[in-house]
């Protein structure tokens, strides 16, 4: 009976397990998780922070439950110390007791996801200075910001934004400081420029453009914000450093698993590491992109998903491919949605690609119906071949369905001119006559 | 001055006129209208029955602001009776002055649209039964269902559905009676008993496999309808007919101009008919389906309004293509939403080609968030290729994004390996980790 060892019992690491076990069920799988909880959906920690869903919506199974259903052993509290691939071995301990444990396999996948980039600025180990890069950062953040009047958000990234909205809807004070010129550096200014109007019509202050130099307080605790051109300090009972995150690789690097330009760890289309047996998926790994064709970073759930899918089947010795992915992100702020796929302008620009775009306002369905409302799609086209590489769309519609519609646009490598005639479904209650994708594709046609 | 002459005022026949203006103002555009009016949107029909919205809502343009938006000439209540291609001229009058007119043209488009087929049974022409196919036949039939407490629909296409959800939420009573075994011809049984399901919740009653066989009624008003089986006859104040429509070729026919098999004009992909300088567009003509790679019937405003701008540009010395169809629809009966793409199972089998389906159920969204529904995905591909060859959804919630993303990927010829991998936007408030397509995806995949 084959022995799958996981490191990293969340989408990607689960989602291997899960797979394995399911096309071959002798396989004994085994997943190994630092934190406290398995399964959980990182994505949903805003709307528990908000108290619109509970703790236990966000956590589909516990270890108990995963046996039970799916046949996989996973421990919680259990952190690696160190993998030694030639003895197919992992060891490491148990973080509550420190007691020392090993585990065999004959098939390793890591999953390690991310952590933190932490800004070097003095006060950042204050305490009620959060980070959020799992289930284990929410409950004691909730537990702070249920005392809390002010709060700062550092970096305006989709973590975030999202939870400005959710601290909003507790009615605190918050202020997002931004070092860029732009909150969302994902999307290009035209549609970030959309989503800071929303941040700003929900009573968020925003200071782009703006550096936090040191974090203060008094004795332990966080009490202010001190930022460049800033007098005083800001007061902040509490504070959130979304500044970033990085592949956690250094467990796979001191086992000489080799890690790409990007920082991640090198895998191939089958998800399989510079060392025989061991596999890589999800935020810790690096992730083709079809439209570069070289690897990239892409922290969302739904990539190392993918991944770690496709790790699962080939840990069983099938030899499934990962196709790569296109950067699909969508958000929402407030009543605002905001999406993108593909790459930006600023993007295109980097990777030197000659690009022409447009965007265009228009009203999600029929005009006329009463649920109609504003959205505004951009879509970036190669100017050489046509092909989409680019949609963005943001607004107070249906702005979901646009962007799924250009991320599947960009994967099959449809030209503009293709697009543009698409055959979308049309009712006045969902849509317009003309889709604001077809649209934005006929304002870029002329620009082509 | 080139003289452009449009024989229809509605999608396809406005878009050719608006088109070709837009690109050279020089051209002298004259659309020709039978009917009272131009522009309007005749897939609001429904909400203008049910009060939800206005009649001037659903009319884009009047003859007076289409002259002086975009410098086109409309003359409503002119109905033509000749084209003489030879003569580059046609000929008609005045509907109510029975006055004789007269047009030149250099290129004609021709935008009959449909006429609706009725069924040959005694007592259609009683008063208070009603076709819809225009906004002419809306304010009538608002006018008499005003009055009216027992309504029967004829069919159970997307009209009648709409119809009887419009009449339901005026508080009548409503009976649809269908000859075939399902309503809904264009989705598959599977999905179509998901919107009878619908339907019968909402107090619609639902008479599938009955066949009508006459509407009866004193003095000339229809008082009720007879069915073959039914003892008696079914009171009905108001028989709206949904029995289908043909296209509305006898003018062109008369003038020599070529239909295909499907009964509708034949066009090339330049929309051009077989007589020089005389274009088609619309209901009336024909459109090419690229999964038969043969032209079929697709009686809907989006494809009309899409050959109307190809037309448009043509007609001004341009070469644009029509890339054809893919027959998607989308349809909001009561809470549910219902859409098709593509080819459904019974339209493959009638194509002979082997198909492999799958239909999931799944949540539109993340299961935790609180506007979560559940919607119906299912997916048909072509047995050999691996193709996705059709999409069908219906549900309680978003089903339109599905519909689209299916549109898409049958439209750029993607395979099921292919779609299962996209990266398609995640986030809790409006999709879930695994969109339902993908899993639908995934599930055709183990059948293939």
């Amino acid at each position: 009976m084959d022995k799958i060892l996981i490191i990293g019992g969340n989408a990607a690491g689960l989602t291997a397990g899960s797979r394995a076990k399911r096309l071959d069920p002798r396989l004994d799988v085994t997943v190994l998780e630092k934190g406290p909880f398995i399964s959980y959906s990182t994505c949903g920690i805003p709307y528990f922070l908000s108290g619109l869903v509970g703790s236990d919506d966000l956590i589909r199974y516990t270890p108990e439950s995963l046996r039970a259903e799916r046949g996989i052993e996973a421990h919680v509290g259990v952190e690696v110390d160190s993998i030694l691939p030639s003895r197919k071995r992992v060891s490491g301990r148990r973080v509550e007791t420190g007691e020392s444990v090993s585990f065999d396999f004959d098939r390793l996948m890591i999953g390690t996801g991310v952590k933190p980039r932490l800004p070097e600025i003095p006060g950042i180990h204050l305490r009620n200075v959060f980070t959020v890069t799992g289930l284990a950062d929410a409950a004691p953040l909730r537990a702070a910001l249920a005392g809390a009047r002010n709060i700062v958000i550092v970096g305006g990234g989709y973590v975030g934004l999202e939870i400005a909205e959710s601290v909003r809807a507790l009615g605190k004070e918050v202020t997002i400081y931004e070092q860029r010129k732009r909150v969302l550096e994902s999307v290009d200014d035209d549609i970030a420029r959309i989503v800071e109007y929303e941040l700003l019509r929900h009573g968020v202050g925003l200071r782009t453009g703006s550096e936090v130099e040191a974090l203060v307080g008094e004795s332990d605790r966080v009490g202010g914000v001190k930022a460049r051109g800033l007098l005083g300090a800001q007061p902040a009972d509490v504070v959130l450093l979304d500044t970033g995150v990085i592949p956690n690789v250094d467990l796979a690097v001191a086992a000489g698993i080799r890690t790409g330009s990007t920082g991640a760890i090198s895998v191939n289309e089958y998800m399989e590491t510079n060392i025989p047996s061991v596999f890589a998926a999800g935020n810790c790994a690096e992730a083709f992109c079809p439209i570069r064709r070289r690897p990239v970073l892409h922290y969302v759930g739904t990539v190392a998903a993918k991944q770690g899918r496709i790790a699962g089947e080939n840990m069983t010795g099938r030899r499934a491919r990962f196709a790569g992915s296109v950067g699909t992100t969508i958000l929402k702020v407030f009543e605002l949605a905001v999406g993108r796929t593909g790459l930006s302008s600023a993007e295109a620009a980097t990777e030197r690609i000659p690009t022409v775009s447009a965007r265009i306002e228009a009203m999600d369905r029929a005009a006329y119906y009463p649920e109609a409302r504003k959205i505004w799609v951009k879509l970036i086209a190669d100017r050489d071949s046509r092909k989409v590489i680019g949609a963005q769309a943001a607004g107070y519609g249906d702005v979901s369905k646009r962007i799924d519609v250009g991320a599947i646009a960009i994967t099959s490598g449809m030209t503009v001119d293709e697009l543009s005639q698409t055959d979308l479904g049309y009712t006045p209650p969902y849509s317009s006559l003309w889709d604001p994708i077809l649209v934005a594709s006929q304002r870029l046609l002329r620009k082509l």
